[in-house]
């Protein structure tokens, strides 16, 4: 059985990945309480006693305001401790997965989506700039690694793991807490369903090295998104009382992040686009008016 | 590595509890596309084949309008299909538990609650009687057979599991459809965590035969278990508007149907009241406004 370990483990990505691999690989789940990635001999030790055949780097500081007012914290996590998990991948010759995000393309110069991996980027934030940096430090000095830029991950509440703020759940929220909640339609971003993802990572073992868009498409804007939410939850009835179309918000400046994600097609590896996407995950939990 | 087999396998209890116990027994789980427990040779034969160390009989049709409606195809599914199984059971040596119902309780001269195992029961319904002759008939000649009278189980909706209507996920479209739903007062009923009674199933293997309550404790009346879910999931504003106090339903002939879970805790097997177990179902999850 070849041994997988994730970093992370307590996050919402990593611990739903650990539970759907773990009758296939043998899978270690690493949190920052038994690993401090920002300490690189000991990063190095315990990977290496682990030595497993592939290493998915999930852990990371993703409150993007935090980071923002944290930089150095910031930096010291998710770059430098992406960095010395990224080596010590490299002592044991494990396959290195890297998860990065679409906020490297939220950039002041940024232009229309969908945004593809070679573009030029210059991140507006500190996240983004920070993800940024450590992509391009890794592959530096290990070419064979992946870098997933990840857009907005969504999925539902299961037992015993952590439930992050993320569309589908937060207008679940909405609707108990009957609080309308505005949605922008000058923002594009796109989606993605958790398990589509988790599902595909494996196919990301064998491809080649360098930096890949991961998630679905969507050419929807942040309004229909949520709309989208609702249908696919038998909520239509709800839209008009809950869902406030906010014209305001990126009127001046609309933002566009999405993604292209057909350098990973080329490898034959595909998402449904978003809209499709919250369906299957409405469907899978058997989640609302039904 | 024990064998379970588990019938019902695509219901609300059997798929969560196959999935709980994967990693520490080699479980088996039966649908009825798989097993038709009203053909005597079949199950037999299939049970046989697999020759189980315990056997969780789930299967059944627990629609309670439907049993009414059509006792003839209650009576071939819940008395003779389960017969049909414990004699499989007898037949290679299993270890056999049956699942029974607190339905056994409401009759048409029940005194009050909490119910016991061993007091006179007159049920007043076609599922509850038949639940109470499939005990009768498979304690007759399996004395060493475990009849587990359930409560009302609770849950939230799994990823490629069944949700059935339960109080806690009920109560969470309720808020979601912003319509309010009335509670009786007049009415005092059990509702147990399914991931309660699935811990606790493994302890019974070793219990001398019998009938047995397995559930939580209650003292709450319908309306104020309804306030409990909306207080744990953190909506308690949400009360006044959503949860209307139903004075009339069974005012003239007040439901007690709560069981005493005093001989099972004799066997050292317990389960939290049912405002504990409440918030405990939405702690797991994290569900609610937090």
């Amino acid at each position: 059985m070849k041994k997988i370990l994730v970093t992370g483990i307590n996050g919402f990505f990593a611990s739903r990945f650990a539970d759907f691999y773990k009758s296939k690989y043998a899978v270690t789940g690493i949190s920052h309480q038994q690993l401090d990635i920002t300490d690189a001999d000991q990063t190095l030790q315990i990977i290496q006693a682990n030595s497993p055949d592939y290493i998915v780097h999930a852990a990371a500081i993703a409150d993007t305001m935090l980071c923002q007012n944290e930089p150095e914290l910031s930096l010291a996590v998710n770059v430098n401790g992406a960095v010395n998990v990224a080596r010590a991948a490299v002592a044991c010759g494990a396959r290195f997965i890297y998860l990065s995000s679409d906020q490297i393309y939220v950039g002041n110069n940024a232009g229309a989506g969908p945004h593809r991996e070679d573009e030029p980027v210059t991140p507006a934030n500190v996240y983004g700039r920070h993800k940024l940096q450590a992509e391009t430090e890794i592959l530096s000095f290990m070419p064979e690694a992946i870098a997933l830029r990840l857009t907005w991950l969504f999925g539902l509440p299961e037992r015993n793991k952590k439930i992050s703020s993320n569309l589908v759940w937060n207008l679940a929220k909405t609707m108990m807490s009957n609080q309308p909640a505005g949605f922008p339609v000058h923002d594009l971003r796109c989606v993605t369903y958790v398990y589509e993802l988790i599902e595909n990572i494996e196919k990301m073992f064998n491809i080649p090295g360098g930096i890949y868009n991961a998630g679905s498409e969507n050419d929807l804007n942040g309004y229909e998104l949520a709309q989208t939410v609702f249908k696919a939850m038998g909520f239509e009835n709800r839209i008009e009382e809950l869902l406030l179309k906010d014209e305001e918000r990126f009127r001046d400046h609309p933002r566009d992040m999405r993604i292209s994600n057909q350098k990973l097609k080329a490898c034959g590896i595909t998402f449904s686009n978003s809209a499709d996407a919250i369906k299957k995950c409405v469907k899978d939990f058997s989640f609302g008016n039904i």
